[in-house]
């Protein structure tokens, strides 16, 4: 291919507002969300002898998929005249929201449970220049909080209850259908809250309906094995997995979660903390840092490959949630490699290189 | 708008080929790097009264501008039959040199100096598999040991030094000219090696040599005060600034970029600590989380400005360089805000909003 050039990505609203509910009166709000790299294999493909991509959502604005949802439910809050948005959050949707808001010129509240969250995580949120309130009580207490303050003080709530972060989550779904020109056989997805899933569902259900698509992948859920409330039956009171993304007890999308796994043929599974930090690995040696979480849905592909449940030639995607770089920590303690320190001069290099074996 | 099927960006070696040295042979290596967003600065530019863009270079695949030219890097390594490649580093570099040789199969050996580097900073690194060599020495050695071993060794040097990495950089400038149909009335730039705005400069005279752009831009870098070597005239042995990826004492692209800056009617000049700080909180304002080096570009406009520099109406690029996630620890430690913690009750959060007033 020769040079060519393209016009710069214009996000999400823009892109795909027939399939959103936008109006004229919709401020075009973006940070260029959205659009994110399909990235082939190559290792994985070959190993599992199937083609295997990775749908990179940790290249969003803020690093992360809550971006997409983030920037349709910012900016009908704008539309609807609210000056202020607010969510309860311990991760990734406080820094979506944050940045949205600011860009939209609007304030952010974030409701966290005091003592609960590292103060690190919420760095962006901070920087952005939310509001950030931490309650003595826990998580659920939070979200509480936020449902019944929101209304009478006149705030839009950002958390997933809104229904317009679903609507533009489902434009993940219908990248990877531009890109690959059809839908994949089988998508592998991280399951927390449990809307993730939902969404690609819409998404790839509308695709099909509108006749871009003539077939729908089967959808593979993925929850941590510490956390695995939709697995289990039942909501856990005390999740745990260091994949922090999908700590979750109770999804806000547990029956479209289910029923998406369901109508498609798929399955709602589970993976250990053990091979998530595996499969973490793997993707790493195909370039790609994303976050603990994001390593459910290629520990997820994994298990059922030795299974014995995945055939060969198949073109399967899986969904990798974050990035990296919001968890560093995960990634220092999980290397095996112990630190190597050797003297400053050229011989004492090579020798620790193997240059002189 | 309707909804118009875009083809995912191919990566720096396929769209930019007839710039870049790419032979038949040489490998399509990408992890869909480049094609980074250019963000109008809504509330800088009515505030300057001109027409402000950000080049957000954190949108690479590792977080920061580096990409570029480490993917031309490594594939020309790859393309010369090297199985290794090699560079000392403390940060950005490490990443996105780990990444490309993991994404090429290739090994991956970085020299840093002992006891000088957090770890944290080598997490995406590390995950990525390359080989830590701590040396007890500082960076200066870590590189002439680098320049020494290498060749013996068989291994591909990916430092700065590394022709390739400039010529991949002035991609960027390639971008931004696309996407503006023209060349910027002016660029800003942080200036810590000098590599990045030499390729910048490289580009524009590129596009402009082959008639894409009819006028240039005038170049603007900034060094940080503490790390002024250009701007005073000599090496500095103990550079000082927060924004690390730019405290660099003795810049490798020293008279490159003295040449760019003349060249094209700007300068170098240099913004302390508080400047970058205060464009850092800015930048966030925009929606925009970038590395506190990348704030150095927005200082350095905001500084001209002031001193009557910048002409109304003008379109300017300043080029953030690198993603914030990579530095939260300055995100916190900048954040003017206390922790506000209250009763987990909605008449507290109330009260705390300021909704009983």
């Amino acid at each position: 291919m020769d040079h060519d050039v393209r016009p710069v990505w214009p996000g999400i609203l823009e892109a795909y507002q027939r399939f959103l509910p936008i109006t004229e009166q919709t401020p075009r709000l973006t940070l260029h969300e959205g659009h994110t790299p399909l990235i082939y294999a190559d290792k994985l493909s070959e190993r599992l002898e199937c083609h295997v991509y990775l749908k990179f959502e940790g290249a969003n604005p803020t690093g992360s998929f809550k971006d997409r949802g983030m920037v349709v439910a910012v900016a009908k809050a704008k539309e609807a005249g609210k000056r202020t948005v607010i969510c309860a959050s311990t991760g990734n949707t406080s820094a979506s929201a944050a940045a949205y808001a600011a860009r939209a010129g609007l304030e952010a509240v974030i409701l966290i449970p005091h003592g609960y969250v590292a103060l690190g995580k919420l760095a962006q949120a901070v920087q952005y220049g939310a509001r950030i309130v931490a309650i003595r009580g826990n998580f659920d207490q939070a979200l509480a909080i936020v449902r019944e303050v929101a209304e009478p003080l006149g705030m839009e709530i950002v958390n997933s209850i809104n229904p317009y972060r679903l609507m533009g989550q489902q434009t993940a779904a219908f990248e990877i259908c531009d890109v690959l020109g059809r839908a994949p056989d089988a998508l592998y997805i991280p399951v927390g809250n449990a809307g993730n899933i939902s969404a690609y569902w819409m998404g790839f259900t509308r695709y099909h309906a509108e006749k871009r698509i003539d077939s729908l992948p089967r959808m593979f859920g993925f929850e941590a094995e510490g956390a695995a409330a939709i697995v289990r039956g039942e909501p856990i009171a005390q999740p745990e997995t260091f994949a922090t993304a999908i700590r979750i007890g109770h999804p806000a999308s547990w029956e479209k979660a289910v029923r998406a796994a369901k109508e498609s043929g798929g399955a709602i599974d589970c993976v250990s903390d053990d091979e998530i930090a595996s499969a973490y690995r793997l993707i790493a040696q195909e370039g790609v840092f994303a976050e603990p979480a994001s390593a459910a849905s290629v520990a997820g592909l994994l298990k059922r490959h030795k299974a014995g449940d995945v055939k060969q030639g198949e073109t399967v995607v899986c969904v990798l949630t974050g990035n990296g770089l919001k968890d560093p920590d995960s990634a220092m303690r999980l290397a095996s490699q112990e630190e190597l320190v050797v003297d400053g001069d050229p011989l004492s290099v090579r020798r620790a290189l193997g240059g002189f074996q």
